[in-house]
């Protein structure tokens, strides 16, 4: 009886998937027509869209009617996407390796796995292989919400002509696992740095006790906590299961909505989507008053900053730098006035891009 | 008018979307409603079925009109039943270590992404991960195509009672990268060692005078070969872009079909697909005429073999024993019978698996 229901939805799966594939085929279709018209243009066209995806994704999500989670839609159409965008163009990805990281994640995340994935050593090696056209696009650490900014990536953007294109963020969440029989007899805390870093008032205030240190990965943390006696690592919860470790606390890391956050770099200007970001840096010769001076107009144009930091110059001539980004987007009338004037004031003025809000998942 | 033309294209893939977004919903109720009957039933039924979903791939490969290339087919319904499995029952994957390496893809091809995925430090890990229960399968490697058997694997798999429910075949391809002039100014070349391996006739009569220089990866050895005069590495065909290296040899391994085998290892007896694989072990007092006086029946049923591979026994008993995979599932008749001959005359006989043969992509 139970075997006869389970044959009836196998048929039923078997007839759904091959609906499924007629409507890939057509969609990879189009995709292909899009290519040929873009190709034929006299002006170049962009292939790769960050803000047409966005809006596709997010009007599927809206539309979801589950069960499927809108994680997994996103997911799935990520990748039908992306298969679609490798027969219009095969796109090559640069990012800050090694294999294996948060920044390889983020790569997956935006442009899913028909992308030639390139994990380079280096934030400037990724800048270069953008600039030299080796790479369509770069992805590069940022900052991340209780760490603050990756200070190299400004650098870079600061100097080169690469525009960011999309912001990617990820969500993170740590555990303090451990065979020790309570938190006091932890004696020794390991992790990656970034992690011991972003649970640093968790640690002080529950083991202030206890011994801080860092090593290469999480992954390694738990296999140390494994065989050391009174040893703790901070990791993901199913390392837990499988180095043998108890979850002491779990959620430990100070911001609940610890994310990391990573830029997409290109070449490409990308139209509004009604939902984006500015990032701008500014500066001018130093006198009391000049960032109240060199803000104001964004309070007056009642423009949410969503970012501010500052950077020492290295040319002499000014210094401190600005980071700001807005929202909004610099061909939004309201946003491109609030650039003028903003640029007025500032002795120094570029537009790093204006691009697609990143979504949390 | 071209961008009346692309407005008409988007609008046709909106309606695609929206249509494929429905089906998707269906599909993943279908799921949902088997896995209630599953938990319902008063004998365990396995959730996850490597033989009916090989079954759904190739006939949607089969099905396939193009333009996608059957290998994106592939990959994008591997993640459609990914995500409809994770709703009747999230998955477990245990693998060997660490993230970024040959046996994560392999996890990835066979599994999808909505599945858990643990990387341990050794084989040995992974069996007892699978034996207790904290992960629903496990992946090992198997066997190169050119460098034979990963002997840990076989070692495993002989004393333990979990059993081989899949095969997942990578193809691999190297290429010689360099800044020397030409072939006979390369004096060193780096790569993993495995990589070196896999070249060595290659190298043997082109590059003779060179040393062979294993380091930890092959991007290392790129790495590597960027800054030192007259070094070369053995690499893919994207370092060269990265690194700014000459491709001065391209596709150098000795095989052309260089594959990497992974096993999947489970709890569970799979049933027979059409095309499946059986691999066992056997063995028998020493004695001259041993191993044709086994392979014997092999031969007369004309069942093709796939793999011999011959062991020192460990027990004192034995001094070879034999791993043999066969065309086949053990529960097909003619398989069958075969198995039970070669019974008969082994003193030790135990079948470690029926599974359906793998793809290479």
């Amino acid at each position: 009886m139970a075997n006869q229901d389970l044959l009836v939805y196998r048929d039923k799966i078997d007839a759904i998937d091959e609906q499924i594939l007629a409507l890939l085929s057509s969609r990879a279709a189009c995709a292909k027509a899009i290519g040929h018209i873009k190709q034929n243009q006299t002006v170049a066209m962009p292939f790769y869209r960050p803000e047409r995806e966005k809006a596709v994704l997010e009007r599927l999500m809206d539309m979801n009617p589950g069960p499927l989670p809108d994680k997994e839609i996103r997911r799935l159409f990520r990748e039908v996407m992306s298969a679609c965008l490798a027969l219009e163009m095969p796109m090559d990805i640069a990012y800050l390796g090694p294999e294996g990281t948060y920044t390889q994640a983020a790569v997956l995340k935006q442009f899913g796995h028909s992308v030639n994935t390139v994990p380079l050593r280096t934030i400037p090696d990724v800048f270069k292989a953008v600039q030299s056209e080796n790479a369509h696009f770069g992805i590069v650490p940022s900052e991340n919400s209780t760490e603050g900014v990756v200070t190299h990536t400004l650098d870079m953007l600061l100097q080169s002509d690469l525009r960011i294109c999309g912001e990617i963020l990820l969500r993170i969440q740590h555990n303090l696992l451990s065979n020790a029989e309570s938190l006091s007899a932890v004696k020794a805390v390991y992790a990656h740095e970034q992690a011991l870093a972003q649970c640093r008032n968790w640690l002080n205030r529950y083991i202030p006790h206890a011994d801080l240190r860092p090593v290469s990965s999480n992954g390694k943390a738990a296999e140390i906590a494994a065989t050391e006696a009174n040893a703790a690592a901070i990791a993901g919860q199913m390392a837990s299961d499988f180095y043998g470790l108890s979850i002491l606390a779990a959620g430990i890391e100070d911001e609940t909505n610890n994310t990391t956050r990573f830029l997409v770099i290109g070449n490409q200007q990308l139209t509004p989507t009604g939902d984006d970001k500015t990032s701008l840096v500014v500066s001018a010769n130093n006198h009391p008053g000049l960032l109240h001076q060199l803000l104001e107009p964004i309070a007056r144009y009642k423009v949410n900053m969503t970012r501010l930091e500052s950077r020492p110059a290295r040319q002499a001539i000014w210094e401190y730098v600005f980071f700001i980004d807005l929202e909004g987007h610099e061909h939004d009338e309201k946003t491109a006035s609030l650039l003028a004037e903003i640029k007025r004031t500032a002795s120094f003025f570029k537009v790093l891009g204006s691009y697609p809000v990143g979504t949390v998942f």
